[in-house]
């Protein structure tokens, strides 16, 4: 059991969305949970419905409130994004409110209207929720959880894609992380960056529409673009190759990854699709994700090739290639 | 907003399940979130898919493990109970931890396999799920979060209750609340009281199988049978006149309520169910239910009758009554 680590008490870096999380998902809670799945997926169909898929998603996001949007907003997109990556269009939501007391109304006012608005703007209903209080001192204000019920437009495992695929990449990274990192920290950067916080059904629907084979994908949350390839490479057994130049980072998320000493690459997005789709496919999927707003700097970004370690290769800007490890998990606790 | 109170921060009796939280899901929870629900149910049908219905909720009980159970099967049967009490049978449940850093491997590892066997043994599949670690003060160890889905066998909803319709209970109350509180305080009463947590559905199932016509019925958790008779009056139009003398409550329970102050009336149950049948149906309806392992104290505790008030009274053991008030929230925080 979480044999990287041998410890006996969970770390921040546990829920750091890298190979920490993996580790523990993998030893700890498929086995002991008894579930059958060779993995926990971000959302997975309901025996018996199998067109029916189920997500469920907490939300720990320090502070509440961060350019670009809040826990309420968040909370909703991050569980739309986990049913839309596995190909279903989402249907409606559940939330779930966990409140330290003296928690202010006012700003639970906030959240929960941010919340609404943008489950309307993104077409679903919010159905039922609960809400729990706990002491002082046992909450760190708010959490947010919100599960999901999407429809099967097509089934995308992480597990499809294959050796020649073009990776492609739905727009700019390291937005959210940035945008949280410099509301936690209280620090300005020369061009303010906003989280993309968004939901990502838009750009899949369009895909599936245009009739683009989308052979796997998932959003880079935790972790980012170098955890998410990770494990799609894993999942599918192939590597893949980067081309730096290719990856659309804007410049004040380059110039505050430099400051506080990131790679974008394992910055969290909330509003970003990395998906595997055959070479074939590829031209038309940039022009279909262009079109739509939140896919406007949509690109390929690399190849799956056939290299037999299943790594995550960079070249460089430089002409270099380099090695894009799982991040450990530490980097930025409660990004999400 | 939240008008009884008139508070700029969130008290603990908000989460506590009486009046307090019904006016801050009324006033705050349902407008914002923009849900076109009347109320936020216990789980409800998915739009465009009203044959499955969706369900969350949140548990912070304390301590983590309690005489009859722990925070993994509660999560389990919590969920599983919120749909069995709207007439759908569970079918699949996600799961999400908020994990405090430096919560032991053991621990963890103790509620994970307590889960999956309480799932397993009701017959319904953990499909997905969730990790979050927040740093040490940030949490009380762990909350479990359960998301639901279930499939309508038939659709019953609080307010289908009438005048003269017999109010059965499935079984003794306030076992789950003594069992958290003696865990808590250290408390060792003369009977030992061990939680009822289960799974309501084969008490539901065996009533709809056997052909009783369940008018209306909600399991009675926070705020216990006071709560939960009083809700139920106000969405079906009826008052409630109880018996005490019919309602089931083991010596132990009474003893450990007498000792500390509380009305076992207002006692969280985390297996048990209220039912408003039909007079004609009534003593069928017992006998299946005392069929179960579950529900072999079962009994009619009162009917609905029409007085105006909408108000729920006890006829007591002297023969005298009295009024079952709406709990206000705040007697036993953190019960599940």
């Amino acid at each position: 059991m979480l044999r990287r680590t041998d410890t006996d008490r969970i770390l921040l870096a546990h829920g750091g969305g890298g190979s920490l999380t993996r580790d523990l998902i993998r030893d700890l809670l498929l086995p002991l949970l008894g579930s059958e799945q060779p993995e926990l997926a971000d959302s997975s169909p309901v025996p018996g419905h199998e067109d029916i898929h189920l997500t469920i998603d907490a939300f720990v996001v320090k502070p509440l409130f961060f350019p670009g949007g809040d826990i309420g907003s968040l909370a909703i997109h991050g569980t739309l994004n986990d049913l839309a990556v596995s190909g279903a269009k989402p249907l409606a939501v559940a939330v779930s409110f966990v409140v330290e007391e003296g928690f202010e109304v006012d700003a639970l006012k906030r959240v929960l209207r941010s919340a609404g608005e943008a489950a309307r703007g993104c077409d679903v209903r919010i159905i039922t929720g609960d809400t729990k209080v706990v002491a002082r001192g046992d909450a760190d204000g708010l959490f947010v959880i919100t599960g999901g019920v999407g429809a099967v437009v097509r089934r995308v495992l992480p597990s499809g894609g294959r050796e020649g695929d073009a990776i492609l990449l739905s727009g700019s990274i390291g937005e959210h992380g940035v945008a949280v990192m410099s509301a936690r920290e209280g620090i300005a950067f020369e061009t303010s960056v906003e989280s993309d916080s968004a939901s990502v059904w838009p750009l899949v629907e369009a895909l599936l529409r245009g009739g683009v084979e989308i052979r796997a994908m998932r959003d880079p949350t935790r972790g980012g673009v170098a955890a998410c390839c990770n494990e799609l490479a894993d999942s599918s057994g192939v590597s893949i190759v980067l081309d730096e130049k290719a990856i659309p980072v804007k410049a004040g998320v380059a110039a505050a990854c430099e400051m506080l000493g990131l790679d974008p690459l394992t910055v969290a997005n909330e509003g970003k699709v990395l998906f595997f789709v055959p070479e074939r496919d590829a031209g038309r999927a940039v022009d279909l994700l262009r079109s739509l707003p939140t896919g406007h700097s949509a690109a390929v970004i690399g190849r799956a090739v056939s290299r037999r370690d299943h790594a995550v290769y960079l070249t460089t800007r430089y002409g270099g290639e380099r090695i894009v490890e799982m991040p450990y998990g530490e980097e930025l606790p409660r990004i999400c």
